[in-house]
């Protein structure tokens, strides 16, 4: 099984942005416990992180037929991207919705996802668990389908 | 570690309510399979279900002392109850907040909770696997605090 | 063929209860002629008052298989209760949703239903005989179906 | 007893207007059927039609002195015109408004009427059927007062 | 100098219509006053009521070359009609709305007027006065210009 | 018969101010021309200006028995001051508002008055003449009441 | 082929009205056009504008079994009327809304419509050509049915 | 005289529950206080506490003929329960309601009240001395009426 | 101890302002029984009045080094004056806010409170018995800080 | 002429993208019919497509010069890009907004633009051949102008 | 050069109110240091400042003819007051408007400012030293203009 | 000292782009003028320009440890981009938002800043001017730090 992780703009800085908020962990060492975890479900990843929405929508273009499924935190153009909305009704690949923060505890605007009804599920507020959490979520789903 | 597991207004109805929304798994059978989980992470586990809040507050009220950490799905009362809200920041035991349906994907007046942004995180989608995964997320967050 | 008539809080009060609004007649009053009313079309009636949202839930819960349908008061609960319009999806038994009083001259709070989209339909504003013309065209509905 | 029944904009078209919505009986056979339970109670009926609110208007002004009361069914014109309610206001005539359609699980838009808190009260949801129950509503109102 | 006073629809009724608010002098009698007061200021005027949007409409359109002010209280009509703005807008001749009540006191959706910023002013309250005094500010007006 | 005449602030700038919205007459040449319209009429006049909120509550608080009613263009403070609004509530004077120009053609903030609603009757958009017009106005009313 | 072309309240002013926003085109010439041009498609026209709005709900009516399609411009009733939007959800007749005017670029009220969801497409921004255009699309929309 | 005192969900908590935002005090020693000085007063007191909505409005109903007034703090029901209200108005024994903290200073969902309007009066911001001034004003307007 | 006393516009006028509002007991006769239950507490009274926003400021200035706490009916100025809650916020002296009419039950405007959030808790709906609640509230308050 | 011819994101995916609501044919069997339709009214065509707001804004300002007219179909980019509508306004160069689908049928965000008001006009509804009516529309104009 | 600096309500207070928000320095400081900049660039200044509304509309009126331009910082009144808006409008005297705070992040109702938008521009969030930045600003605009 | 000044979307045209909103002062010309003002205060300054907010976000990104403040005009993306308030909070370098117009009397959607909060203070109105003020303002914080 094949699944594409994408993180959008700003989250090539965990670790270092307001850790008080997002944590201490890096990037890099989510993507190293993702790529453990999906191994041992015997499953490959594609990881991919952009600050720019188009190279986002690129990349979920590049999908079909290419993926299985996808875990996505879209950071800050979760509450906004009609274009990223419409890359993933595009291509229509299951996915799970991840965050490290609780979106329910945030400002209002950060409370709203324009991508999250289109999504297998959503979760959110464990921190760098939240990935591994949607991880185990998604592989179950893709596994029931 | 002792969990306690809140099931709000028509939840006891799981299998025969809107089949095609809430999924065929009654609330015994994620009773079972949340009891197996916990019992392996050698956590306890209180379970209750009503249809009255002000039985669920009483509930909320109780677990002072009595329960580590708590999942909670309040049903139609997520979305509206103050009560239930207060009970939680009377208590201040910790907890992860799930639903079965991916709320994102649901009515406006659905979208909603008055809980949530109390709760260390949320999972929803997942049908009745939403609860496993809250409990893994509950016990991690018990683990690290 | 069966009906359950449910009345929500504060209806047992009729006939004290600000009678210039709701008029004078009792609810036992109304209870007696819903009955005889039934009767005449051959048909039995459940007759449920509750002041407790919890009751009231279980009640619509315990319809399924007892009830061929039902015409229903919620009062006060009417313009907010989801747990109960929850418990109706669940047991999707068909009902009419009457009012003594007519809820468009009534209070802008007071005007909406969050039950009423689920009823077959709804008759308001004429006092008691509210009740008989709900049960009316709630027996013309089941002979039909 | 004199009863005028007053039918708004494409209500003409009844049996073929969208009949998964409205049904397929025809306004001619409502007519029929209204005039039949009138007599039965010794009640003679007016019978109006129009497209034109202008017309409806003059309508509900000629009924001072030449009707005991109303059934009014004002169809799109229910949401939105003050012509008809000034009308309304101006005549003082009882009335009961009806709609063949369940105006609680319709379109935002098509979910008021600045008609109805003048009326006596409201029937809608029962197909053809409405408008027999509302004449009998109004009826015994009539009766009462 | 040649004036069109247009009133909409149910003034017909003026005198018998909710006279506590509107006042026991008919729509004849202001009529009568305004030909008065305008044969003393050398002016003729032609005289239309209607409850028909449409030959309002039509009477607006006729003005040109026939009218060289106006004097319109276009009743409910008032608050709704964008047909009336538009007919308004393209004979562009100038006018004074003139209402019987104090439109600032009545409930919110007679408190707007989609044709007043049309107009060169507006006088209300004043019940039958208020169309003399719109004729005095008409004709000064038009004097003036 | 002693009438209160007044302005709010920035009124006694008229002529100067924006003469393309509010004309070019000046406040005294208003003043010079109601004091002999009402001298025709045989009534006296107190005519009062300030930019001061407090000084024109003083003011119609002084009105009581000193008045037998009042013309008022409270300038900026009719949009807003529920000070000027209890005030009239108080001494309960017969009052008509004016507006040198037609506020139903002024910015969204400008078209609500928080004291028309007390008024007899509003006149607006005239220019200076809406003060001759409102004292006309005032004059027959208090001579009807 | 049979199309009605349909033209709301106003456009009989057409050339006179506003030309600087509506243009000089009579809807005389824009008629011989639309003739001319459905001539050359062999496809017949029938021309109706009418400032009632329950003229053109008859007309609408109308088309049952006599048009192919409608061409339809329904001028300042494009925004409000619910009668016109029943009528077309009735005879199901396939259209497409037209406008002279961008009304993405008019005033908030007159940037939407209650007819357009229906028409198959809308061409607006043109002037006369508007018409041309929505001719040429609604008869290679018939042609692909 | 005979007071009935009513205390809503979560606040048989109070001591424990938030105790910088609630202070120390216990429910328990509030009522200590109550009843003293309801003595002094030569007053009886009911005391009522629940965490049920149906409890309180059963509570309420029993007032009739026993209660002479009533001091209330209803809890998150204050916010949105009209189920309450509708006790209060069937019952309309006069009451003051009384809250620990200072309402206007809380989150917006908790500076509104459905029940205050119908109160005599409303004593907020005071902790646990909240009861015993509401208490004197309810003695005393009852004494006055 | 000494305690400032702040009135606002027209309250002045009390007693004969609206008596079936604001009651009969005029302001001299309010500060004569605050000044005699301030004396029995040992207490000093400074007794301030005025319609003029700017003086009130100034008074609220004055207070620094001279009140120990306040008692601030600011009338109309209490829904809308960023300029008193400025110099609240400036000088900081704890205040208790009073209003003789319960605002829960006034017109939405009156409703809000631009000050009361920074007060130490609200008393309102007692007639002038509010200056006397809310003084034992301050004066209470002062000795427990 | 020279025209340029922008596609936003995800319109490079027509043919796989939701063919139910955008249709079957590719974005290169448009661009196909585009340039025949423009080499037959001897223009020019300049093809852009990105998924790149920041590359569309490139290409907007890159058009000063060198296009006398474009064709644009921003994508999701329409409701919400600030960005290409300052670009827009920047080179002044006139155009056309064609959408394949009927905008004013869509969700509530797809139906405003943050472009169309800016220009010569819209058409939208009618699949591929939006693009070729818009073509005719905008040549027809730059002829004219 | 000569130019008016106009503070409102409680700037007089400085240096002691809330001086985590709006620093140490008193407005006799500011006074010092705009005058010593003022007369750096050959500028008199005209320092006023006043808690009152009233005396700043005066002040601004007497600016004609005796001031080139003003710096103003209205303080609370920036956000509501309309009369000072008509004031500017009147005397059309080019200004500059700051605030110490960067009203960007003050509460919802310090965002907003009803004078702004007839300022040549805004400075804020610099504390005493928006004065300074604002001097220049003016002073730059007047030597252009 | 080390300045990073960056310029969002289209403000490469300024000079061509609607001077007469904007100035014609081109970019170029801006950024001599403030080098050689950083110049003389011996600041060091990196001058960046983008149509492509990815490309932006990645500029305040590469601010940490480079740059010791930043003058900040994001042109559209002020008022929607999430992204860039993001890329703000985590490097949580001090930055002035500066504009060359006056942003208050914009069009409502340019009101709105979503970076503004997060800056030391905001510069609008000035022209080119505004990066002047704003690099003034930005060193003197910088020092006073």
């Amino acid at each position: 099984m094949r699944i594409a992780v994408l993180s959008g703009p700003n989250l090539n800085l965990l670790g270092q942005r307001e850790p008080e908020l997002y944590g201490r962990t890096t990037l890099g060492e989510i993507e190293a416990a993702v790529r453990a975890a999906a191994a041992a479900a015997c499953a490959d990843v594609d990881w991919i992180q952009s600050n720019h929405e188009g190279a986002l929508i690129d990349a979920i273009q590049a999908m079909t037929g290419r993926a299985d499924g996808a875990l996505i935190n879209a950071g800050a153009l979760t509450h906004t991207s009609l274009g990223l909305r419409d890359a993933l009704l595009a291509v229509r690949v299951p996915f799970v919705e991840v965050h490290l923060t609780n979106i329910f505890a945030r400002e209002p605007e950060r409370r709203r996802s324009v991508l999250a009804d289109l999504a297998i599920g959503v979760v959110c507020g464990f921190g760098a668990r939240s990935y591994l959490l949607g991880l185990d979520a998604l592989l179950a789903a893709l596994r029931d389908a």
